[in-house]
């Protein structure tokens, strides 16, 4: 998203009458009873540590709730591999700056993460793309744009992915792809950054065993509590190697000394409580009935011809229109119609990819939210449809 | 500080035997309750925001209330020309990242602060000093210096100063100073970088306004809550001119997205909440006394020939050892002996200055800790002072 399209996105959020499919929220009314109880607990027991300067790595106590968390995706690790970062945001800022120079390269998807091409770009990243179809990344792909790379006498510094319910496609990387994206990684010595915030918020479908779980060799791995537990907290962490973990503390200082204590201290409460099993079925059951509302809304109010995938779990639909319609130009039509989305330009490298896609977010919006948003959408798809059409039309016309 | 400093400092923090006269924490006690209010107020009347995710520049709220809070200094601003971060030294971070190339030049005081140098030197700029005094920068150094690097054809990107009471110094740049100063910046096109975290904690003497309360141009005025309300909380802030202040918010967003709505809510709760002005003249008197408790025990404790400036306001104590004493080489006797501080080389650019100087903190132990501390501390030296005399004594003794 260029600047302009993330203030005309906040302007939105302002105008309560505009319904934003746009954002990437939770819906925090799940827990916050349950923070605010775990912010007493901490406030009571622990107020000098919760005010005061932590240590750049992050709070010990987190640190060893985040290795729990981890392990029930099967990952093993230790409270001294990890740093805690403000939200896994600044993880790849901080990864950005301790490998990249301007031009080193960096593999992504496309399309993939916006925040992610934020961050590379704000250290002018040369940022390439490996084909992906609707089980993730290619491994053929993979191999062809390495050796392309090598061709040209240069290493990519690293291979970023987010395998489950990436955002925005919500496609997951198949099992039985992962293994052999490790190896053709491995074998080139290229480090795969696997981000992992949405994992945990699976409606259906089996669990993926993720990359790190795997082989603990060339994965840094990031997580995020923004999903399950609250965006506002800005609590992230990277798993990684020893020497890349020790830049990253180092990065990390210099950055802003360390994350709050108060908000990690928080955050140590919560998983401790034995409430997130709870919570976390509930963040489910809530988003699958959301999910399937949007879906139906898709079928009802959307043009013939648009499509989508959907996802067994995330936070987002992928919507892409029929031709000719141009998702960011419609994007202006759509908030004075009253609804608000990210078109899919933004999360491409090259940002003339993606007019015909957009990303829709069924987390934050209400059932009756999506809807009215999805009913208000739909009518502008038709409208920009018929327009081109008959612009279309008249042109032929012109023709004759 | 080298990253074995930090470790051997926070490894310190966890033998409750040894005192800390080191970090740079508060006095949290003063204002823990008001938290637990504001943070109560916060989740009751505004969860949802508090916990989602916000604007990059940060909340229209919280600069309202640093606006007013800046008035008090008699600075003009608008909440539109400030950008939250994550203390100030997330504001050094970005600013670094948006100005500097790995070579440019930054001049700084030399000691300076120590998170200052760690941002700088994460983008591996080339800091160049400026001669102080007991008054703060000599006009005519600054001169001096600037003609220098025009000389090598080159420009600085920024002065750097901590005016009042600064850190580690104590020192405060004299008023009639001040105009001076920004004059000489204004003549050859080189910003000032203000930071400004201390003014507000003046024990005594006559406030001296801020650079920025004298002229809005080539101003970039940093702020920050740890020292009023709670370094845990990491929340600052920049003022700066417009162009600057645009770039610093796509920095901010790459970097983490946004500082914690909830951190930022809470701090707008207790700005707003009236007891700022009762809970500063607590601040004051109680750092007033611990300062004192320290002066009279370094006249106790200490070897003749110590010598300190004593502040008139802020956090440390800048206290030099009587030659030959390495306060680096004494740090690790220290530890053993039950005190920890901060050498003085830490805060040169070049490390192998202010090797007889040390950084002592009187704002978080207590009066009691601060006099066993400094008992202990000036055992210490004199134990160092005799065992490096008795060395003298031992090669002259060889040489007769």
């Amino acid at each position: 998203m260029t600047r302009s399209e993330i203030r005309e996105l906040f302007a939105v959020l302002e105008r309560p009458e505009v319904i934003s499919l746009a954002g990437g929220n939770t819906d925090t009314s799940i827990v916050a009873h349950r923070i605010e109880e775990c912010v007493h607990a901490t406030l009571a027991r622990n107020s000098a540590e919760a005010l005061g300067y932590g240590i750049g790595e992050g709070h010990a106590r987190l640190r060893e709730r985040l290795v729990e968390l981890m392990s029930l995706e099967g990952i093993t690790a230790q409270p001294h591999q990890l740093v805690v970062t403000d939200g896994a945001q600044q993880a790849l800022e901080l990864l950005a700056k301790i490998f990249c120079e301007p031009g080193d390269l960096i593999i992504t998807e496309a399309p993939t993460y916006v925040g992610a091409l934020g961050a590379f770009d704000s250290f002018q990243a040369d940022v390439r793309t490996v084909a992906t179809d609707g089980e993730g990344v290619i491994p053929e792909a993979l191999v062809e744009r390495l050796e392309a790379i090598g061709a040209e006498g240069r290493r990519a510094k690293f291979l970023y992915l987010v395998p489950t319910f990436q955002n925005p496609s919500g496609i997951t990387l198949a099992a039985e792809r992962r293994g052999e994206i490790i190896s053709i990684c491995r074998q080139r010595n290229v480090l795969i950054v696997e981000d992992n915030p949405y994992a945990q918020v699976r409606f259906e479908g089996d669990p993926v065993a993720p990359l790190r779980s795997l082989t603990d060799d060339g994965i840094i791995y990031l997580g995020t509590l923004s999903k399950v537990f609250s965006p506002g907290m800005r609590v992230g962490w990277v798993l990684a190697p020893e020497t890349i973990r020790e830049r990253l503390v180092l990065a990390k200082e210099a950055a802003d000394l360390c994350s709050s204590p108060f908000t990690q201290l928080v955050a140590a409460e919560y998983l401790g409580s034995g409430h997130v099993p709870d919570d976390l079925e509930m963040v489910r059951k809530v988003y699958k009935e959301r999910r399937d509302a949007m879906l139906d809304a898709l079928d009802a109010y959307f043009p013939a011809g648009t499509t989508t995938r959907p996802p067994e779990g995330g936070l987002f639909l992928w919507v892409t229109l029929p031709a000719p319609i141009d998702t960011k130009a419609m994007r202006a039509r759509a908030l004075e119609g009253g609804v608000a989305y990210v078109s899919g330009t933004a999360f491409h490298p090259d940002k003339r990819d993606g007019r015909r896609s957009m990303r829709l977010n069924f987390s934050y919006p209400s059932l009756a939210d999506i809807e009215e948003g999805m009913h208000r959408l739909g009518a502008v798809a038709h409208e920009e449809l018929d327009f081109a059409r008959s612009l279309d039309d008249s042109i032929n016309d012109g023709k004759a």
